[in-house]
């Protein structure tokens, strides 16, 4: 940041009264701007025992596959977002069953939520940002293409839980070791 | 948002290639600037039969009683924002035991994620944004001068599950009725 996004002057990193960090704050208004983590809400759809995932269409990490999700938007709920970003990237309409994955990547301030939902109807086709979308039975999950570690840390859980008849919501943070 | 970050000059809402919604853009070096909802953190501190809950010391609501928590900061995961919250507000240290809520409140982008978690001593104090802290039981808990809705969700369904032996997580938007 160094400009004022109220006003076009200068800001300048500041302490603030009251406020542990230092804050992006206007020369001329004396805004302060304050930056936060980023959500990004998605789910694993569901068919039978299968699982849907997306292959990226987009940078980074164009061409591996992924559980669909992206940014939560303003306005909208977390479970909103996630249903939003299946329907985007796969065509496809899920009934949210519950939370399964908290992901902190604290080095490029994103938090991931990821749902398990259940396929409405095992209808799907991809959305403008991806290549490909299949339904994966866990033997043919293609763990060596994967895009994000948030996806593999989902998935991973997904199938031991399942054998054990359990939905539950697993945290890490990036770097995970699986 | 009137002014590019980036580079000080004007921005205007703009429909931008592969986007479904109109985003703020630079009208001369064509940054796109995203606004994102923000993540509040913080935990219901349990000691005992009792709950530690603030008197806010800042506005908005100033004056009222609420659940120790504020907004996720870059560099640190939820479970860190939320513990943060806590030695912030109440001076005081938690383990986290779980997630309890998820509270979105889409007319002002925020989502609120509260963890149940324990007092790891008995020792707390006012933070600087704090009136007072205090140790409440059920039937203490001064309903009628909680802060946010946030709050008497979380500590409404809390006590409901503590009754049956239960911690689990429970969802809801603003406005919610109890």
């Amino acid at each position: 940041m160094k400009y004022c996004s109220n006003c076009g002057q200068p800001v300048s990193l500041q302490p603030v009264e009251g406020d542990e960090r230092e804050r992006f704050v206007c020369n001329a208004c004396n805004t302060i701007h304050y930056e936060n983590p980023k959500v990004v809400a998605g789910c694993l759809p569901i068919w039978e025992d299968k699982v849907l995932l997306c292959r990226r269409a987009i940078e980074p990490r164009s061409g591996l596959w992924n559980v669909p999700a992206g940014y939560l938007e303003n306005g909208e709920t977390i479970e909103e977002g996630a249903i939003r970003e299946v329907w985007e990237e796969a065509c496809a309409k899920v009934s949210v069953v519950g939370l399964q994955t908290i992901y902190n990547i604290t080095r490029i301030n994103q938090v991931y939520l990821l749902y398990v939902a259940e396929l409405i109807e095992p209808t799907f086709s991809c959305g403008i940002e991806s290549l490909e979308v299949k339904l994966f039975s866990e033997a043919d999950i293609p763990w060596d293409e994967m895009a994000f570690t948030s996806s593999t840390f989902c998935l991973k859980h997904y199938f031991e839980d399942r054998k054990k008849g359990l939905l539950q919501l697993h945290t890490a943070s990036y770097p995970t070791v699986f």
